[in-house]
């Protein structure tokens, strides 16, 4: 029996996966409104049919979509925390992982699918609380990042700076590459973080 | 001459403000997709003929809208700045006002158009120049608020990143009311940014 299933389980988790990746880039291309399931699976190399049996309406993809993205974030920060080195550079290092979370694709995607969501109460309701979940757990994985303690005053409040910070620069970089000034805020608010945070670590 | 001259003068004025304010709602509420300059017209109350007049192309009324949005809200920051208390709570003031400057409507609207601008060539070659001037003059009146000397080291870059944590702080306040949450790092961001810039100022 395993020997019989296993291969269409595996199908159909690549199938699953190849059309949410699709979707991301369509989002993120050519906006929601633009995107259907339908040229979604043509884009995947999907038949229609398989394409809605797993996702019968767009906003079932938003939600594996937005799940995908953040997971692959928190994913991102985990493996590269192996080569951190410990002291006071790890803040920095730390700071510029974060600060440079939201400058790929995957924000673009998030972005085009939070003013659509701006606008439409349906994908609101649906974005909310994946959106209220990722963030939590990206502060959480910060918060390990940093080796702070978060039941000192003040520290947690930092570290969520530190996270919409990373998302104003998100937006900074949309149009333009803003990489040289982008590092330069690093820089400062590294030093910033380092200064606050020296006895909460 | 200048008894008749004025009054059409004026009339013109209303009804360019009118449009572009029609234009800033239309856009905030139904994306740019969703939205014509025949549309913004009869919003507006103004005739077809007299908005193509003022405004041939949605382009135009972007760059008249991006213009008008930047200014009121450099224009509120300076409005706000002459109640400010001088002294320690000064800076706490400033942030507040800050960190408050995209939570309303106008960046609803910003937004809407920035994420058609990350797909759109031509809208991003007209936004990119002006956000660049309006982004310039939002950092030129902080450094006035806060009363700090930019030429010391660190100043420039811990300003610019109080407006991008704003910005980001705006996107979080998109599609849930983040008022609480921000507060308490509008509080922890004033504690830091005290700290930082007490020889600056």
């Amino acid at each position: 029996m395993t020997g019989v299933r296993e291969p269409q389980q595996e199908r159909s988790r690549t199938t699953r996966r190849r059309l949410i990746e699709a979707a991301l880039d369509s989002f993120g291309e050519r906006g929601w409104h633009g995107v259907t399931v339908a040229g979604i699976a043509e884009r995947a190399g999907v038949s229609r049919g398989a394409a809605q049996h797993h996702f019968p309406a767009r906003e079932d993809l938003v939600v594996a979509a937005v799940d995908l993205l953040g997971q692959s974030q928190i994913d991102e920060l985990r493996a590269q925390a192996a080569d951190l080195p410990s002291g006071a550079s790890r803040i920095e290092r730390v700071v510029e992982m974060v600060l440079n979370l939201y400058t790929g694709p995957l924000f673009r995607a998030a972005l085009q699918l939070w003013s659509v969501a701006a606008t439409d109460d349906a994908l609101r309701d649906v974005l909310v609380p994946l959106e209220a979940r990722v963030g939590r757990e990206a502060h959480r994985v910060t918060v390990e990042l940093l080796g702070v303690d978060e039941s000192r005053a003040g520290v947690r409040e930092l570290v969520q700076a530190t996270l919409d910070l990373g998302r104003g620069l998100g937006l900074a970089n949309l149009l333009t590459d803003d990489t040289r000034r982008r590092r330069q805020i690093v820089r400062e608010w590294a030093r910033t973080l380092e200064l606050r945070l020296a006895d909460s670590r």
